[in-house]
């Protein structure tokens, strides 16, 4: 990739924030919620289409990165860890139902396109993803976030993470040849779940007294500084130790919330995110290959074909995952709808199938148009099953999440 | 350069954070501006000491780039125009003095250590420089950006930044071994003034109707992101242009302030500043190439003997220039001491010389040293001219620029 200069760098970031802005008016103009304007954003100014944005270049993709990573900690410093606990058992049910259904229906549809064992497991396993970034972001546009569905999605979401990781492992190796081998696959378990525990239990006690300490010595500076070294170097260990990410931010952002200043943490963060967040919902927007499905050439065809028996599958499968947990009394479908948006994740795992080979340029385009589809269909969905009845206008709380993500 | 991971980023991130915020903190323990440690943290975490941040990487440098243009944004929003009028000429001639004066005497001064025309000119073009982001942060360090010093310097540090693409022009075509052409003298000069002069009358008329249109529209989203988009836009424009970049930032300030939610704008680019202005100032310091001063050389035995003149000269050429306006009743000192720092203006200036080969390995040593004790020294001797009695505690605003930049 070749130099991105300071002009050219401006330039992006101006289009970007305009287009999230205006698409996300627009969105919001016609009673939906304002994510889906700024993904159809990204996807208008992205390479497809306009060309004005091109998230090849390394520093939008670590942006965009850093975007996400600040929306988690917000949802983090939002999250109740007793009532994330009290529906640990429904969110778990719906996550592992919702990994495995999809990849045993995904596996069986593909097999029944005619296509040979490996590429079904690659599109099957792109199936099994879920946005956490997309779907908290719809819910707290919807103001649904600390709602009993909206908790369970999100626990369902951070649990589909971890899972996906175990994914990760089991597809590269196969990719590369090899047999599965348990060990691997629960190394990954491992430290993935080490990662949750430990950070928890070791940041319960110890963030604390960091911001104690910092108040203390009189150091310059808002703790809204502190609280960003922290999301960040979570962040970062998350990733070091083979955990995801974005698993670091959302645990730092619940550390983060007991301590006496999270009020003033929230704003602060609310406004950086104002900035931030928005540029990873369009390079996600811009980072889906419309070219894939120009439907003049025969693997287009196909990728048309396949789109359409995955995004029924994909559907279906997250769907039946929100009605896996009997016992629950709240609206299963909410929740099936909630964990259907497979965004950057779906499409980091469908690139990952094409560089290594193993997903045909037909196949990749059936895997992108499903991505797009489940990712586009979740909001407008949840906002008729959630959100206000027409008219009534949706009054974000002040200063809140919902703030940063509504007006975003 | 190669690829810059997430993992490293992030890493690179915190580092940079924390380091902020540490040396920030002992700065003002000591009694000094936090800016002075932010720039001595980032040499430590430099390439030449510990190598934890890399500024070469393009993402980390654009990033710095950003907060400058966030920080000039800040400091426009906080400019009174008609003040800022009002001490025009002062400026005007503390500039014109500030650039003709260091210029000729480095010149006489480098030929007298033996060099040659184009090193001593080039060498003499660095000492022209100053560092209006420095400048103007220290000044808000110490709650003087109002002060009508304050106004002076701050106008003569914005009209050096136009004398200075005159001079990079002169020089970029010395160094490439042409003729200086008074057309394309003429035409930088006339592109930078007409830049300045267009940009504030038509944003003037322009940009309240933006916010009122923005307004009725009720498009989602707070002032806080269309001001933003204003400002990177004009610093697009304006580096477009011909002009330089951080003077677009500036007018976007200076026209944004005119708008009824300035207030609420100021209070949200003042969160994001938290995170991106100490950016600036660590990778301002990490620039810093210690190794061109290691003492066992004859290159840099050379670096230091010359580093020290310019220094000596460097510093009495700006003084001289705050002396310029005789007629001006306020501190001549504190003008001169203001403009003496040359920060990333003269690391820009000096690494262009290195890279056309007209700088040796050791006289660029020299021209550092005296970037970087100037630099330096320039915030403590402010702080002993204006800043408060020993024991008495500088109360910043809240809100404000004085907090963007103390607390930072």
């Amino acid at each position: 990739m070749e130099h991105l200069s300071v002009t050219a760098f401006l330039a992006m970031l101006v289009v970007m924030l305009a287009v999230a802005k205006i698409m996300g008016a627009i969105a919001q103009r016609i009673g939906q919620p304002a994510v889906l304007g700024e993904l159809l954003g990204g996807v208008l100014v992205g390479p497809s289409m306009l060309g004005l944005v091109d998230t090849r270049f390394e520093t939008i993709e670590l942006l965009a990165e850093l975007g996400v990573v600040i929306l988690l900690f917000a949802i983090g410093l939002e999250t109740d860890l007793a009532k994330l606990f009290k529906v640990g058992a429904t969110s778990l049910t719906v996550a592992v139902v919702g990994v495995v259904l999809p990849f045993a229906m995904g596996y069986a549809a593909c097999l029944a396109l005619g296509l040979s064992s490996m590429p079904a497991i690659m599109a099957a396993a792109t199936l099994t993803a879920t946005s956490v970034g997309i779907t908290a972001r719809v819910l707290a546009d919807l103001g649904q976030l600390s709602s009993l569905e909206g908790q369970i999605i999100l626990g369902a979401a951070v649990l589909d993470d971890i899972l996906g990781l175990i994914i990760l492992t089991i597809v590269t190796e196969l990719s590369e040849g090899r047999e599965v081998s348990p060990g691997s696959v629960a190394r990954t378990t491992g430290l993935a779940i080490s990662f949750l525990i430990g950070a928890l239990a070791v940041g319960w006690f110890v963030v604390p007294g960091i911001f104690r300490m910092a108040r203390r010595l009189q150091l310059p500076g808002t703790p809204t500084a502190l609280a960003l070294i922290i999301a960040l170097g979570l962040s970062w260990l998350a990733d070091r130790s083979g955990s995801a990410m974005i698993l670091g931010a959302f645990v730092a952002g619940i550390l983060v919330a007991r301590v006496p200043s999270s009020r003033e943490i929230e704003h602060g963060i609310t406004e950086i995110g104002h900035f931030l967040v928005p540029l990873f919902f369009v390079v996600v927007g811009a980072s889906v290959d419309l070219t894939a499905l120009d439907p003049r050439t025969a693997e287009s065809r196909f990728a048309l074909l396949a789109g359409g028996v995955l995004i029924v599958v994909g559907v279906a499968g997250k769907l039946a995952a929100g009605y896996a947990p009997f016992w629950f009394k709240g609206s299963k479908l909410v929740v099936g709808v909630g964990m259907t948006p497979r965004g950057e994740v779906g499409l980091i795992f469908a690139k990952m199938g094409l560089a290594a080979g193993v997903l045909s340029a037909g196949l990749f385009g059936g895997v992108t148009l499903m991505v797009m589809v489940t990712t586009l269909i979740a909001p407008p969905l949840l906002k008729r099953l959630l959100g206000p009845a027409p008219g009534e206008a949706h009054e974000p709380e002040v200063d809140g999440i919902d703030d940063l993500v509504t007006e975003a």
